[in-house]
C-alpha cells in the first residue's frame, strides 16, 4: 500500500476560469445556437467560469442589431439554460454581445466582424483572444475559413490567439473529409482546430478512462482472452424530424458511425496512454483505429436499414420515406450495424459490433462488453441454462453508469445458477450535476484544452473504415431492409450477429 | 458461443425428497432444539420433502411422555416455524413423535431408545434408517456414542444407515478434537459423521462458490498479482448472553475463527474444484488449510479483546466481566483477530486478516477481497485522494449479497475520481427464499449427502493453525484489551492491521 502518487499539495480540483476572450458564432439563428450555444455560455457565466469582460458575437444573414440578440440570447437563457437566471449576471454578459448581419460571401460584412472584434479587445479586453464557433452547414466551411483568413480574423498577435470550431460531420467520405480539412487548416494551425462532437461529451471520455485505469480490477480481464466481443451502440427513439435536408444521402452510418461510434471503440480498445496529455491520447486512439479491419465479405457482417411507417410510444409515425423531404427512392440507411475487428495483441478474435439508428426501441448509448463463459463449470447438477456470459456495460447515456451482469445461485435446495446485475449510476452516487455537453466543448475552446476532440488524423483513420463499407453498400443490388418503428433495427441486423453465433443485447 | 455443457434433459432443478428415516435428537429440551430444530423438522414436512412415516424421537432427562414431547413440538413450530401452521402436516408429523426419558449414563434408557427406533421401524416404516442428533456439550459426545454403541444402536444392517450428527465446537484444542474424533469414529464411519456448523449455511457455500467459478470475470483476478488482502469478518453485536458457561474458557477465536473463518477462508482460498463431488471440495479445502501460516511474531499480528461495560443501541449493557457466570478474572477472548498467510503460488504474500467478536458495531459476516491500487494512474491533474482500493465483498449475512467498490470520475469540469459501489442483493433479485440453515442441515443429512460438512481433517488442520495462537494467548503476559460497545473492537487490533500499512474495513 504505497501512498498515493498524484497527491499533492495543490488542490487541482477547483474548475479552471476562462481568460479574457470573445466568442464569434455563425449561424446564430439556428436551433442549435438557440437551444445549446447560447445557454451553455450564459450557464459558464453564472458558474463563474468566464471572464467578466467576455465578448459574444453573432453573426448571420438576418437584419437584426446588438439589441435584438441580445434580447433572442436572453430568451434563449431563460428558456434553456440550466442554472437559474439571474440579472447580475446577465446584464455583465450582456455588455459583452455583438452582432454582424451578412452573408458568407460579403467581404464587408467580415471586415465588419474585424473591427467589432478589434472594438470588444479595446473595450472589454478581450485582449485578441477569439475562437469562431462554426454552427453552419459543412458546405459552407471552406468559404467561412477564406473569409476569416482574408479579414485578417485568423490571424493572431503575440500571445493571443484566434480558434475555430466545427462540429460533425467533418466530410462525406473519405476524399471530402480530406478536403475540408486541407481548407480548414491552411487558415487555422492544427491545434488551433476544435472538432466538436456533441454526442461524445467529455464526461464520458473521462468516464471511461477513470473506469479503465484508476482501477485495478477490470484492465486484467480486458483483453481477448477474457472478452467474447464488444457491442457498441447508439439508438435513438426518434425519427429524423425536420433534418431532412441535412440526413438524405448522410445516413446514420456517417452521422453516428463514423465519429461517435469509433470514437468510443477507440477509448474502449486503447491501450493506456502515457498520460492525458492530448497528444499521449490521440497517439493511443490513433493506433486502435489504424487496425481496425475489415470482414472480407461485408455484405455478410454489416446490416442498413430504413424505418417503415408504424406505432411507437402509442403515437402513429411516419416512415422515412414518407418524411418531408425524402425522395421515394433514397437509400439512406436509419439503421445501420457494422462488425470490425482490432488487429492487436489484446484484442485479435475478439469483434466489435456498433450499431445505430433512429426510431429504435428506446434512447441509449452503450458500451457492452461481454465475456466469455467460464472455461469449465465445475457444479455437479446444476441446471445454469440461464446463466448468459458476464457483461460490464458502461451506459454513456441517458442515466449515466455502469452495470454488471454475472451468475449467481438462486436460493433453494438445489445448485440453479442465475444471471443478476448490479448496477452503478453517476445520478445516484454523486450529488454532483454533470454539466451539459456543450458547457465543457465551449470552455474547453476557450482554455484551450484539446486533448478530447478528435484530431484530424482520426477523422481521416475513421473514414478509411467507414468509406470501403459505405461503397459496398452504394454499389449493392440489396437496398436497405426495412424495420418497424420501435423495434431494434432490420432482420438483416439480427442475421448478421446469428451468422457468428451470438445477439445483440437489448438494452 | 458453445452451447451449454451442463444442460441435460432431466429438470435437475427438483428437490430431492428424504427416503424413509427417523430422527433422534439427544438434548431436545435445549434452546437449539425449541427454537431451531423442531421448526426446521416441520418445516421440512410442510415442503413435502419428507416421507410420510417420518420419526421424530426426543431424549432428554426429563420426565416427560410423547404426548408432552408432541405438545412441546407444536408450540415451538408454531412459535418459530418459517412455513404456515397446517393441521393436516402436524398431524402426519405428531404420529411419529416419541419421547424416552433417561440420563446419558442410565444404560436402560438407551435400550428403551433402540426399542423405540425398532417400534418405528415397524410402525411407521423408517426402514432401519436413523440419525442421532447430539444436540448436548460436547464434554457429552463420547458418553452418548458409546451409550450408541452398547445399545447397538449405532449399527446398521442391510441398505439402512445411521448416522450421527455433531455440532461444534469439535473439541478445544487439536489434543482434544483428535481424542473426540477418535472415539466418534470408533462408533460410526467416517462418512456417517454429519459435523454442522451452523454458522456456515450450505447456501453461503454454494453462493461462495457459484461466484468464484460460474463466472468468467472474477477468477482471472483472484490471485496474489491483484489481490492485495482479504479480511474476513464475523462480527456479533451481541453479548454472551445467557451462555457464560459455555463460553468461558472457550472464547471468540475457538468459537468462530477455528470453524466458520477458517472454512470461509479455505472456501475463498482454494483452487477450483474438478468438481462439487464432497471428495474433490473436501481436497482443496483441505489443500488451503494445510498452506496456511503463522505470522512469526504471533504477538504482533493478533489481537485480542473484552467487551467492557457501556451503551449501545440506546440501551446500557454489562460488561464480558461482569456477565452472570464470568469470573472477574477470566481471559477469555470475546474479540479475536488474527492474521494468516497462504503459501501457494496463488496467495504468496497477501495476508488473510480474520477477526470476529462479541458487542461490535453491527451484525455482519462478509468476505473483503481488497485489490491493489493500479500500478499508475496516467491522469494528468486528477485529485484522486478519495480513490482507494477496488474490493469484492461478498456478504455472508445478513442482506446476502455481493458488492463492488471502483474509482468513478466525480462528474464536473475537473479529474476526480472517487469510490463508488455497485450492489447485489438476493433478496432484491430473486423471489425464492432461503431455506433457515437447519432446514438444509437436516435435509443433508437425511440424503446423506456430506459435501459441504467439514471432514475431520479439515477440522484437525483447523486446529493446528489456532493452536500455537491460543498458546501464545496462553502464556502471554499481555490480557486481552477492552473494548467499548459499539466499536469494532480493542485499539490492538487496530494496531496490528497498521503495523501492514493497512486498515480494518467498517464493514
Amino acid at each position: 500500500m504505497s501512498p498515493n502518487p498524484l497527491r499533492n499539495d495543490e488542490d487541482r480540483r477547483l474548475p479552471r476560469i476562462a481568460g479574457p476572450a470573445g466568442l464569434v458564432i455563425f449561424g446564430v439563428t439556428g436551433d442549435l445556437a438557440r437551444k445549446k450555444l447560447l445557454p451553455a455560455v450564459y450557464d459558464l457565466a453564472n458558474r463563474g467560469l468566464l471572464p467578466p469582460g467576455f465578448g459574444l458575437t453573432g453573426f448571420a444573414r438576418r437584419d437584426w442589431n446588438a439589441d435584438h440578440f441580445a434580447q433572442v440570447t436572453k430568451e434563449a437563457v431563460q428558456q434553456h439554460a440550466r442554472t437559474p437566471f439571474r440579472e447580475r449576471v446577465w446584464r455583465q454578459l450582456e455588455q459583452g454581445i455583438r452582432f454582424v448581419p451578412g452573408e458568407f460571401d460579403d467581404d464587408d460584412a467580415f471586415d465588419r466582424l474585424a473591427a467589432t472584434v478589434r472594438e470588444l479587445d479595446a473595450e472589454r479586453g478581450t485582449a485578441g483572444n477569439h475562437a469562431f464557433y462554426l454552427s453552419v452547414p459543412p458546405s459552407a466551411f471552406p468559404l467561412v475559413c477564406r473569409q476569416l483568413a482574408r479579414s485578417g480574423l485568423s490571424e493572431s498577435e503575440g500571445d493571443a490567439w484566434r480558434r475555430v470550431v466545427i462540429e460533425k460531420p467533418f466530410g462525406h467520405d473519405l476524399a471530402s473529409a480530406l478536403e475540408l480539412q486541407s481548407v480548414v487548416e491552411s487558415v487555422f494551425p492544427g491545434d488551433s482546430v476544435f472538432r466538436i462532437d456533441h454526442y461524445l461529451g467529455k464526461e464520458t471520455v473521462q468516464n471511461l478512462l477513470a473506469l479503465r485505469f484508476a482501477n485495478q480490477m477490470f484492465e486484467p480481464i480486458w483483453n481477448a482472452n477474457y472478452v467474447d466481443h464488444v457491442q457498441i451502440t447508439m439508438a435513438e427513439d426518434i425519427g429524423i424530424g425536420s433534418r431532412a435536408g441535412y440526413y438524405d444521402g448522410v445516413g446514420s452510418a456517417r452521422d453516428v458511425i463514423q465519429n461517435h461510434l469509433l470514437q468510443l471503440l477507440a477509448l474502449t480498445a486503447m491501450e493506456e496512454p502515457v498520460s492525458f496529455d492530448p497528444k499521449a491520447l490521440r497517439a493511443e486512439k490513433e493506433k486502435v483505429l489504424s487496425a481496425i479491419t475489415l470482414p472480407e465479405d461485408i455484405a455478410a457482417h454489416t446490416a442498413r436499414g430504413q424505418y417503415a411507417s408504424g406505432w411507437q410510444g402509442g403515437e402513429k409515425v411516419k416512415g422515412f420515406h414518407e418524411e418531408n423531404g425524402i425522395p421515394a427512392d433514397s437509400i439512406t440507411d436509419t439503421f445501420a450495424a457494422i462488425r470490425l475487428d482490432v488487429n492487436t495483441r489484446r484484442w485479435a478474435g475478439v469483434p466489435f459490433y456498433l450499431r445505430t439508428g433512429k426510431r429504435l426501441g428506446r434512447r441509449v448509448t452503450e458500451i457492452a462488453i461481454v465475456f466469455k463463459r467460464a472455461p469449465h463449470l465445475p457444479f455437479p447438477l446444476p441446471d445454469t441454462v440461464e446463466l448468459g456470459e458476464n457483461a460490464l456495460v458502461i451506459r454513456v447515456q441517458p442515466d449515466e453508469g455502469v452495470t454488471l451482469r454475472f451468475g449467481a445461485k438462486v436460493p433453494g435446495t438445489v445448485m440453479e445458477v442465475r444471471d443478476v446485475t448490479m448496477d452503478f449510476g453517476y445520478g445516484h452516487a454523486f450529488t454532483e450535476n454533470s454539466p451539459e455537453a456543450y458547457e465543457r466543448l465551449i470552455l474547453d475552446v476557450l482554455l484551450g484544452d484539446p486533448p478530447l476532440f478528435p484530431h484530424s488524423k482520426e477523422v481521416e483513420l475513421s473514414w478509411r473504415v467507414l468509406d470501403p463499407i459505405l461503397q459496398h453498400w452504394e454499389s449493392s443490388s440489396v437496398l436497405p431492409d426495412a424495420y418497424r418503428p420501435g423495434t431494434w433495427g432490420p432482420p438483416s441486423a439480427d442475421e448478421m450477429m446469428a451468422r457468428d453465433g451470438r445477439a445483440w443485447r437489448r438494452p
